[in-house]
């Protein structure tokens, strides 16, 4: 049987490319009404007559290679193209009741084309990553899928804590969709600190079964998705209890439904907790228990277990753990360069397709994105979306290297990679959230509505700053390694560090760098400059503190904002680093065309990123004020050197207008009739007076008349 | 008859606080559940109980005295306390169907109470203005009134732009709402830039009457709150065409719907534009016309006429155009301080609350607000909750100086205080987004409930990021006024500045500031030398683009990153100026309790603000890293001295629960279960299995048993 591990290694042998599945098929459109024109704007097919290079061979990069690309396309239009997996209503239109009922409908109709699939032997595991992520799952249920967290957390979980036997009772009802489960381990009063989950199971050696509580209101399960009215089952973490004492945190399955009735099962309170901003089709729930019992062999036994007796036998070590957590944050990487491709394609076409205000009061109103105030919201997102896809590649490279370092029992780099994988989540998924609202506001007052997508879109990439571990959470995880390898460098220079924090002993002798060229490299190695002064910084301050009496774990919340600031900057010396080296190694790979566009992809997403942290560079680089001119200078000629090519450069996301659902984005640029067709379809545009006239308005009109 | 100008001067004079309108009423529960318990959470009490100064004290200060926080308290019970007007079903379980018909039922209802309220002689200004703003408004039409633009521009345009023949006619239909009004000015391809409307009306001597028409689908009205399917009038921008030549933009009085049937009038095309962020239950519109025909006194003529011969007769002078705009931006400032009071209260109170993530490893977890990670999220929006009322205030009593000078004919002070209202508007807004994004993200997986409030708040925030003119073009305005002012100084270092720009001065001998303190004087100066050196980068390159063949248009352009930079650090100059000259003078009016803590919150505002914006100190200040760790402690110490005071201070801006409407933020701190209140709300949850498990699930799970 396979465990979550092999699950993991399969996608990594098959370098599955998790989330990154598009196509736009050119005569698909999002609104099928005949007054919609069938060609293409006339402003964007300048712009791509005008590029310098194929977007194909940029396309071709993105999904991995030719093949992959073509696996893609079938997908699409697999999905794309069922009229039952359309909405003709937006959900926008819909009551919170509609959205999950058809969000129901179509999670049922796609887990059944998968089963389809499956029977006919074309069943892969891209085929299930492209189906619940954001690319193609995000165009046919743009809210999240009910059944999400059964293939994402139940599945895996019991493969990774399930012991063979469990795995074979569990596995095969769930893969056939027999049952439906959740993962319920957060809490309504409990987040990040698992060991504060209140949540109890306490083990009854006399009739062998659990037995679990949920003692006060903050210990209701709260958030699982699907588990509001979806699932069955539910693997349920809890406070374990034998023989009257504590043992540790552990997971059980738990019935909370009839498979017959669907009713709640005695003593399981469930519901939804209604809606939120993102995921509002995902029936997240909440979920109390009085005196539900549970039989031994419920409890998932592969790292710990629990004797008929009630003997406890604690887990050998969480490595594993640690594993699961870092690869989702692996993934949230890509997540980030995908929300930010998403958002900026949309912009960038429309930009290119909305005219106003004169530049020369001679000539005709330009295109937006003639506008350098524009160029320098929208550009640097495009940049960002590329290096954070050539970073995410890395870093899972990276992240299948250690895994089976792991395998092989030797653990020394978990720890690295573990502070890595933190500080990219926090550092990538904030950057993108602010990155796809940069390109609404960009978009003026069309990028408020609904039909532009970018609600839908921020609601869903600012969600995971939260979720996965929160961002401030994170970073703070990764500040305690860095200060720990800046105090073992500072009492030893000669010891040798890990390879993703060599650099911070740059400092130890020569604080300040001097000699700034304002080159790519010079700007990487002064990145790692001002990661490492910050770090030394957060350290030099921690001691303070301990000197000044207080306990490390103290001193470390006295010193948060140190510490966050040199996590942060940590990943953006990361960042700075993958995407000098990647970009470069690409621009080997490719035509010389697509290479001068990586060149200056990467230039402008270094200059942009130190003009964004100029503060510290001032502060730990010797600057001229020159240097600083210099570098203003170099962005605007970024942005002026991108212009020509940014409408073909997001052609090559090669997002599916399906994908983008936006009136704004979409590949023909037909952007004011997509708009109109949108407004068309509000249920109160049926109809030419609403029911509140007669009821409200005249009586108020005519009432004193 | 009054003009706009009398409108706005009878504000001034009565000191109306337009959107400052708040109390609680501490028996009053958000959800009038059985299992909330009435007794406030014993975390928040004790933070009560550890205050130094009264809250009420603050608020007095807060309303504009206590006759006005007497008058806001009865206002409020009276429309709070009437059942009609509180929704059972939150808005986010409905359609937008429902939404919008809720909607006209509350506003309907709220004007009867407005008429009312006049015919016992008790309707104020105040009343009017509470009502369809942020505040009370919001209470009881939390994402928007179909009716609000009626008041706000339908009735204003005819005041400022109708003859007084025009306003006998018009205003007593709109006061006693026999008709229902808005204002079409934008267009779906056309906003920022009017010039560019494409609406025409030509007018036809022979019949004495224009024809409006929408030449292209760019040219439909788009946007117009109550525009929708609830006004039957608006008030129409269009290009005007007299004797076949073109004159000028022209407002027109048009009727849209049949004052009995309300069915559509000939020509005209009208129907809703569909959900967006914020204002979902605004009913904006669009609107095109055929060969509408409209009668000569349907043109508002009291600037500009046309002769029934054809003759075109132009307006004498603008300034009155610039002066409604500006007053809308200054009550914008306001708004931010709002905004920003609301999100602050919300987090403080569930920071108090919230417990997570032990700092001491033998202690229990602590208070989330504990964390000073967490401080330095929220407590800086508190401070500037503060400092933009403040300077709210203080702007208002400007404009209100310079529209009287406005009056009497001087129009010196216009370009100045037109340049000021223009980059405030952008930064409060900007800073009161973010902000409440900020307070969003500290509160972790629940402030992305909708019972949270977060997510309409939100809306309501960014949108005015892009209304009233959009931000950057905001900041291109004022930096136009200050390069050209910059310009004259340079040239001749006598010359005479208006005082909000007076300091550019400083830099023309002196460019660099050196001997910077760190206290809050310094910084302030400090701030000017900054703004006064971006503000020279921006004009020198302007003048060398120009050197180079530019013509000044092209240049402004190209220079567009350089003066949104300088027009930004102009306001935020001019916010710390006035943090600093009024948190001083109110500290000497207050008790001393009280001017401690405005004199915390001052030093609070400027080291943060500075350090946002260090960067730029450090290029245009001498610096030395002394200093720059000086700045970082002083706020670490800032954020400890407000720790015991901050959940006092937010009571003081004593937000009505119903305002906050946060199940996070309610002033009884019973957090957890007004969330498991909201939950329950929700339809799904009334019955125990969803009518889609027997449609779509259980065939599924069934299907190959």
């Amino acid at each position: 049987m396979p465990c979550w591990l092999d699950f993991v290694n399969f996608l990594i042998k098959e370098q599955v490319h998790i989330y990154t599945q598009y196509i736009y098929i050119y005569v698909d459109f999002l609104y099928p009404l005949s007054n919609i024109m069938s060609t293409i704007n006339p402003d964007l097919q300048q712009e791509r007559n005008g590029a310098t290079f194929n977007p194909y061979e940029l396309t071709i990069w993105w999904d991995g290679g030719t093949e992959k690309y073509e696996k893609r396309k079938a997908l699409e239009k697999l999905f794309l193209e069922d009229p039952e997996l359309k909405d003709d209503l937006p959900l926008s239109y819909m009551s919170h009741r509609e959205i999950y009922e058809n969000s129901v409908r179509k999670a049922v109709l796609i887990a059944k084309k998968l089963r389809d699939l499956r029977d006919i032997g074309e069943l892969s595991v891209d085929t299930y990553t492209a189906l619940l992520g954001g690319t193609l799952g995000c165009a046919l249920l743009k809210e999240g899928n009910p059944l999400s967290v059964h293939f994402v957390m139940f599945l895996p979980t019991i493969l990774g804590q399930g012991t063979i036997k469990q795995q074979i009772e569990w596995l095969s009802k769930a893969w056939e969709l027999n049952i439906i489960g959740t993962y319920a381990q957060t809490e309504l009063g409990h987040g990040t600190f698992l060991r504060g989950l209140e949540t109890r199971a306490d083990y009854d050696e006399k009739a062998q079964e659990f037995v679990l509580n949920s003692p006060t209101l903050t210990a209701y399960k709260w958030w699982p998705g699907g588990l509001g009215h979806t699932a069955n089952y539910a693997v349920v973490v809890a406070q374990l209890y034998t023989l009257r004492k504590f043992r540790s945190l552990a997971p059980f399955i738990v019935q909370i439904r009839d498979e017959e009735t669907h009713m709640p099962m005695p003593g399981i309170d469930i519901g939804e907790i209604g809606p939120k901003l993102g995921m509002k089709s995902g029936n997240n729930g909440y979920l109390g228990f009085k005196n539900v019992r549970v039989p031994l062999d419920h409890m998932l036994m592969k790292n710990q277990q629990v004797l008929s007796d009630g003997t406890y036998i604690p887990p050998k070590n969480s490595a594993l753990t640690y594993g699961t957590m870092m690869f989702v944050r692996v993934v949230l990487i890509r997540d980030a360069s995908f929300a930010l491709a998403k958002a900026s394609t949309i912009a960038v076409r429309y930009s290119a397709v909305r005219r106003q205000s004169p530049i020369d009061p001679n000539r005709p109103e330009p295109q937006i994105m003639d506008h350098i105030t524009q160029q320098l919201k929208v550009f640097p997102q495009v940049a960002k979306a590329v290096v954070f896809k050539a970073t995410g590649d890395i870093v899972y490279d990276m992240y299948a290297h250690v895994s089976q370092e792991i395998e092989k029992g030797a653990l020394e780099r978990l720890p690295e990679m573990h502070a890595l994988s933190c500080c990219l989540k926090a550092v990538c998924s904030a950057d993108a959230a602010s990155g796809v609202e940069v390109c609404r506001l960009a978009c003026g007052g069309h990028g408020y509505m609904d039909c532009s997508n970018f609600p839908t879109l921020y609601g869903m990439s600012t969600a995971v700053c939260t979720y996965e571990g929160e961002n401030t959470v994170m970073l703070l995880q990764t500040a305690r390694y860095l200060v720990k390898a800046y105090g073992q460098a500072a009492i030893n220079p000669h010891v040798q560090l890990v390879p993703t924090v060599a650099y911070i002993k740059k400092i130890i002798n020569e604080p300040k760098f001097v000699g700034f060229s304002g080159s790519s490299e010079a700007i990487v190695e002064a990145f790692q400059y001002v990661a490492a002064n910050k770090i030394r910084i957060a350290y030099e301050r921690l001691e303070q503190q301990m000197r000044e009496g207080a306990i490390p774990e103290v001193a470390t919340n006295r010193c948060g904002i140190e510490m966050i600031q040199a996590a942060e900057l940590h990943g953006r010396a990361f960042l700075a680093l993958t995407a000098l080296t990647e970009l470069q190694a690409l621009s080997q790979k490719v035509s010389p065309a697509l290479s001068e566009i990586f060149q200056l992809l990467l230039e402008l997403y270094l200059v942009d990123a130190c003009l964004q942290k100029i503060g510290d560079f001032l502060r730990f680089i010797t600057l001229t004020e020159q240097d600083v001119n210099g570098l203003e200078l170099h962005l605007q000629e970024c942005l002026k050197r991108l212009r020509p090519n940014v409408v073909t450069l997001v052609d090559g996301f090669d997002l599916h207008d399906r994908i983008l659902d936006s009136a704004l984005g979409a590949y023909d640029g037909n952007v004011y009739e997509k708009i109109f067709a949108a407004a068309k379809k509000s249920p109160l545009n049926k109809e030419a007076v609403n029911a509140s006239f007669h009821k409200y308005l005249k009586p108020l009109m005519k009432s004193n008349l």
